[in-house]
């Protein structure tokens, strides 16, 4: 570690202040890579429902960042309390390096892109990290040559110390305790607030990991709540996934006709590579790619020859989101119908519907895939208790796994009176 | 006014909900003029100290909306504490379309760009409002055939009502009083915060325009405060103008380039229009400018042969901001040694130095140049006094205006040990 | 209704102002026995353990009135979203009337009180309102001859008109609507957050009460967690409790020695009347009993030469709370035995042991006990759906009572190692 | 210092948690002495104007331990950037006993009571401090024979070391940092706030004090005016220096009750002490008298003989404060006429009108009379300047007294048109 003269900070309006006193993490926020996500949202297309919602992956970024260090901090204070193994201080800045650069791999539009690139992202980020052509790498290497490979180990989840990758990444990570607290922030939906400050004083260090003094499970449960209410209200939102479905519908057709014409001029330089190589495209071709790429794309794209991608990338721009109802066993059925009357009305369904399942699994007190565990609680005498057993509200959301299915369709179809009446009933549930 | 079957709101953390009850405002919102804006960030560069600031355009022409309409409606609850003319609702709409449209021209980097391009976004604000071309306009019109031409007069402030024009332009206006809240609570800076609710009950209608109950003077004076340390500690900050200069002189590279090769391909279409003819440029061409074009531009342009402009790009993209010291009395004389020291250090300094003056007029009791007159308040027995009459703090800063006046120069030549010190001492004052 | 020259507004910091423009509602705040509430604290003990809970039910009160004020204001607005009879303004002043007064009888310290004295403060809040000696009754008789006879049955609930009733007594009503938020807001537990703002737009006039829009299920949702969490966290928090316990025993004991000794002079004369005709005390003299006045009792008997009050009353002043330990299956066997130690060790059991039972019933679909219903939400084509059905977290506690039993004892009894090997393992689960 | 085995915590809603791991800490917050302050509110009568503001000295007493606990560890943390002697953690324990005990002498409604009774709080603080009759003081002699001396010197400001006294008395100290931020949270006026985290953040060590950053310019600066806008908005409130004319007045007449006749029964054990020995009366009996007592005096008092005790007290319990006009040039020549009309509506002037003087002192570059200096900054190159030399703001109020001077009367005198028209004209500034 590399103290710096002073103390760096960044003003944050959701944790008051980012500390940076190590000048390697300095470094790594002031990288290419890193800079590059200050042009990346971190809720995707969600700002067209919650027009607050305009944070940037850069400044969640410094917030994990953050946390963790407080994580680590609040280890350290309250290791008194418990009878274990000492927080190793070896490990903070590749815990710090690793919060913070867990996202530097993230695409713009993430969720849509990957699908539509075969990429993830989470390999974008190993990559961005073990290659010797990027400014992190470079960085991280001057703390020791294999440090880059450890700071993607913990990222990849394979690094051997479990409590170093469980700060990262767990049911109760800096990463989403970050995210719940930013969004909700930003986009104003209070759901995501809960007592940060407490949760952090009750950590106590156990073997392979962390777990909470039995006085936390309520401040705990209103955390793994927070999370499931953001889930329903903010992330699944319907009316932004009717952009995601544009925007999806949108690639694909730009993707075709890429196919067939691979040289057509729409496909100025700074975009091609990826219609082209996808998933195996030059790690520089990757970073050069930000929101801003992609919009000036549809700027350009919505003056285009082709109708549909013309369509469809004005309709991003100035947000006209598909409509949608929930599909469930008693509509779908009347899909293929629906679809045909889409067909019938001139728009091709391939472009201009779309199913989207939003799926999350709020809690989980073992999960039998990953063999990971659900939040823990020690008593004062040592004993541990997992969460599901202590909380009925959370018991009554463990396991099982929240989904919102739908089907989406121009908003053009809703002068069909039948249609419309449809679309009244199955709209929303809540 | 054609009322909506039922209210249609937006979620805003700053104010809560924007209420919308008029198919008017709703489909100006959804107009693609105003879903540009969405675009375009509302502090320009200022993101680059202040991470959390983000916010768009499109939300703060939202909040002055809602605020607008707010002040609509206090002045009508408040009529009957005052010995005047009622607020006239015939005006309602008219107030409230031009509160939200008052920033549609924009710019993107607004200030930056207005400045090398010689375009007054308040003229392209007017523009769009009028031009048939655009979609606001084929909103308006279906008001009356005049209505756009009143909501620009408006803007433009030389619609005839004054009450009318002060609501949307004047020393405490809905634009001020949205940007202000907006800013402090998106960078973190609470200085901008004061007490919106107790305005609002305390506005009176005055001929001509509005005022406020006697009781209101603390609060005011609070706003007025609030307002000047925004300026000094925010809008005033030296890295962020650090970033500016980059910006400026960045452009000023692109058009020196076009002036002397207007075919160099680095000049994509859509970028091409606003080098070439500038404030003459069309106003589709304008409207299809925002700051994801740029950022592009820059993305592409950090690549190009030119090695000036690819180096300020990537300077601009990277975060790598030029570095100042306060010019004044002390400092002047030294800065033809400066740059010669720049030049011989092979930087050519019309592209890695700047001049910037940032400046701001907190309050003024009568302003001299146009007229226009200081926050008012009434007594109970209708006798008017002017805010800084009331408040010594006010009157300390009134008519005066901010300065900061900053040299601006590559970090680079702070390896050079003179340079160093003489930053060092003229870095900053506070 | 008789309208104030200019609304009158208190500076509220939940709920940012209380506007009153009715003369009547101005009268009833200012009346001697409403001002009374200023020295009754709304938590009892409960600050302490959360120091800030000072609030007093005065201010809870006028907090209770402006948000009936406002759920009015809702009902009226949300008219048009359904198909039902209107809001009757007949009502506003009856329902703003019963919500400021609904704790108008409460007693000092009042639970405790209650249990002790065998006063019911539901039935000392109607007999205040009715009985022709109060200010209040005045008051409330300037409206008609039967006004506070109306005013007392919305509160005993016995009004015809359910709506009415509704607004005061419910599962969502303006009570805990307040309570929640302001108990949170001065004790610096978030728990008791929910979006209010969001909640009284939502609500929709039915027959016979009000619904909620189904878009407002989350929002409703965390309303009932946050209360069931305040519960658990707050209202049932065992040193609290401890200090409950004191100030029973406290009361048992003055009233013993009372009971043999009627003319003790400790018996001041505004404290005497409560011992010596307990619920059948003259209202006047009922009015006369705050928390100060008890606080001054203690103060005296803090000296006096019986021990075991001296010591009680001192114990209670100086914040010395009795200790406890889960009362279950496991401990309960060892009470008897617990219950000798203490005796041994000379310490009474009647004044120096207590057990506690906290209950709460979180939520309930339907009260068989009295019929009432559960929160109700309405689909746009009038189907109505019960909360539960709607959430399983709510399923997860509807109708399961929230218990925890507690038997309590001297802090001193800790120096035996036996016990306070008891109390280190069953003092608290969470 | 004696380290408890876990850190103990205090949720507080201003400061998040209050921090207690010294056993000594937490013997005086549980002694006597320090749980008596939970039973005198902070603001006096100020809560008979803003409801909210019912927090106890008990509370305030915590939040200044806690920021002085705060300002040692940025004193300590900061020490780095200045070429300073350390801060000496010899000091720790004496500077947060003193901060903790501060206000434990305190009277009940206390300025009010210091006038009557010629009792001057900090003299008692310091006497509880050395009185070996208290538990104070037998806590503090734990740690050394004249530790309580030491602490008691501290609160006097006569402790050689300046740097400890500058923390707990100053212009910038733990406890008006405290008392600005609570009573704003609690009454709910926002001009209190101020930016806390980074004012800690700018603090430096210099010889003999502290000092900032010069980088804290603005937010110290807004530190000054909030102090300022509480003082005229909150402090200066004239409601409730209507309420404390009542409260001096009733006492004046208690007392001259009690001069007469001392054995008159309304003057019961408790409350006797303080009118026969003033401030003579012995510490045991000063620790008695706390608000309930005086509430509890009153209570009894409004039903005696004295027809203007009886009146008064009442007036006071149901919060019917006198009315006022401001005392300046063109008022003062009309008060002899004025009190005669008072006068031959039949209240004795002595005890029905009333002249208050509302002063403050906003802040002092350098006081003459106490030789204290302004608040300072520090450059890099270690210059030093004062506060308002460096702000216009501060500059305009430096030294300036804020004044409002006011005659109080019964309201019943308003029924009277001219006087009505004289208040009508004179009852406000603003």
């Amino acid at each position: 570690m590399t103290t710096l003269n002073s103390e760096k900070v960044f003003r944050d309006p959701i944790l008051g202040f980012i500390h940076v006193d190590d000048s390697i993490i300095l470094d790594l926020i002031n990288s290419h890579e890193m800079q590059r996500l200050r042009r990346i949202k971190h809720l995707g297309v969600a700002n067209s429902v919650f027009h607050g919602g305009e944070q940037s992956r850069f400044q969640h970024s410094l917030g994990v960042y953050e946390i963790s260090r407080r994580m680590i901090q609040a280890l350290d204070d309250n290791e008194k309390f418990a009878n274990e193994r000492h927080w190793d201080h070896e490990n903070d800045l590749l815990v710090q390096a690793a919060a913070l650069l867990h996202d530097v791999g993230h695409g713009a539009y993430s969720h849509t892109f990957e699908h539509l690139f075969d990429t993830v992202h989470e390999q974008f980020t190993q990559k961005i990290i073990v290659d010797p052509s990027t400014e992190v790498n470079a960085i991280l290497k001057t703390v020791s040559n294999d440090f880059p490979e450890r700071v993607a180990a913990v990222i990849g989840k394979s690094y051997p110390d479990k409590r170093v990758v469980q700060l990262i990444s767990s049911q109760l990570d800096a990463d989403r305790m970050d995210y719940l607290l930013r969004d909700a922030y930003y986009t104003g939906a209070e759901y995501g607030r809960y007592d940060i400050e407490r949760i952090l004083r009750l950590m106590r260090p156990i073997k392979d990991g962390f777990a909470f003094d039995i006085a936390g499970v309520h401040s705990i449960e209103d955390y793994v709540i927070s999370r499931y209410q953001m889930y329903l209200q903010v992330y699944f939102h319907p009316v932004s996934r009717g952009m995601e479905v544009v925007l999806e519908n949108l690639l694909i057709r730009a993707q075709d006709i890429f196919d067939k014409d691979p040289d057509n001029p729409i496909f100025f330089p700074i975009i091609r590579p990826i219609f082209a190589l996808k998933n195996k495209i030059d790690i520089q071709d990757y970073i050069s790619l930000d929101d801003s790429v992609f919009n000036t794309a549809f700027n350009i794209w919505q003056k285009v020859d082709d109708k549909i991608l013309a369509d469809l990338s004005k309709r991003f721009l100035d947000r006209k989101p598909l409509k949608s109802i929930v599909l469930n066993e008693k509509t779908k059925d009347l899909i293929p119908s629906l679809r045909k009357k889409i067909k019938d009305r001139g728009f091709d369904p391939k472009y201009y519907t779309g199913e989207n399942d939003a799926t999350d699994l709020p809690y989980e007190s073992y999960s039998p895939k990953t063999g990971e565990e659900g939040i823990k609680f020690v008593y004062p005498d040592g004993q541990q208790v997992e969460l599901s057993k202590l909380s009925p509200l959370v018991e009554a959301i463990n396991g099982k796994e929240s989904i919102d299915r739908r089907f989406f369709f121009p908003r053009e179809m809703l002068s069909n009176p039948e249609i419309n009446q449809l679309y009244l009933k199955y709209k929303k549930t809540y």
